[in-house]
């Protein structure tokens, strides 16, 4: 994403601790405590603006939503949409998501979202790719046993990519779609960017990868 | 595939004893005595009119290829390109897939090739997909450790469901394309059926899908 500059957006977001999580170090294990119940937590890694993080919020106040992202100029959009809607089921973290296990002990997830994340098409660049495996392990290490992964891109190569990164890992594979909106799958909350690309004709590719109680590497 | 009859199909194919396999059985076990080699062999199920089988046999004389197609009017076009041919390693089989394990032992085969499959797409007719979970585990009864399965088909529901149920049955997904005619994987070889629907257009998906040594059927 272009990232306009926002000097104030990083004051601001400390203006609002009750949707941006200041402190999420201090939550690690007890979530819930957070958020006052205990429901499930899904966290979104690079939620942007936010748009996908609050839509789920308001459709499903059953889970509690966490937007990670680590761009303050991009995020104080997200935080926006929560002033707005004010839902107590849904905050956001501004922070990189490799730090993963610095605020969430194991079992702390349930699911994971992976939205259109930055495709990295070059080889020499494939570990930055959020599919790669020390990925999928720092994923391992937060999510609850049977916890998934929910991806979607518009980018081939990084779906072709995921799907046998996920296969490799030892992952199950499941509702895959290669043209989610012209697929039978319901409840699909897009992103602004989804938005955009599908417009275009593009397609958007999705599936889910979930993690099985001893999966075990499988070794190709 | 549209079916043109020709009573006197079976009656060719019977005078080429030296291209279609008369009596698979007896073979089992020991097919690298038909070939006499010590060759790998790879088979391809639904071989069609044969184009495949025939251009891969040409272009990799270090394999034994067979060729199984269960329609004698549409094998018979096969056997015509293996009479112009004259490879000594390609031969055909008019059998039905179903019945593999009564022409090949565990380890016979170290590939399976399965292009432009019957999507099969009815639910109800799930069963008779050659990816359903029984297929899988016919192929394991006659592949050698490591085996593989190599798909290809135009077909984007036949091939969502392939990779899923090779994921559930603990298969290694590799290489991976998801529109193989504008990727770099070189080497292809068409079909027919592949020749008109690339012409149109149409995206070809394919994959690879690996028997490890110790699977373990991966639950769900």
């Amino acid at each position: 994403m272009r990232l306009r500059n926002k000097p104030w957006a990083e004051e601001k977001l400390k203006k609002y601790p009750q949707f941006v999580v200041p402190d999420p170090e201090k939550w690690r294990g007890h979530w819930q405590a957070l958020f006052g119940n205990s429901n499930p937590l899904h966290i979104e890694i690079g939620t942007g603006k936010g748009r996908f993080i609050s839509e789920m919020a308001e459709q499903h106040p059953e889970i509690n939503f966490l937007g990670i992202e680590k761009q303050p100029s991009v995020i104080v959009s997200a935080l926006d949409k929560l002033i707005e809607k004010n839902r107590p089921n849904v905050k956001l973290l501004n922070a990189d998501g490799a730090k993963l296990r610095e605020f969430f002990a194991k079992g702390d997830v349930e699911r994971i979202y992976l939205n259109f994340s930055d495709p990295w098409p070059k080889k020499r660049h494939e570990k930055r790719r959020l599919t790669y495996r020390t990925f999928l392990q720092l994923y391992e290490d937060i999510l609850a046993d049977g916890g998934e992964i929910h991806l979607k891109t518009d980018n081939q190569g990084l779906f072709e990519y995921s799907l046998q990164s996920f296969s490799e890992y030892g992952l199950l594979l499941k509702n895959i779609s290669l043209d989610l909106h012209r697929s039978d799958f319901s409840g699909n909350v897009m992103t602004e960017y989804e938005e955009k690309f599908s417009a275009q004709g593009q397609r958007i590719y999705r599936c889910e990868a979930k993690y099985l109680n001893a999966p075990g590497a499988l070794q190709g």
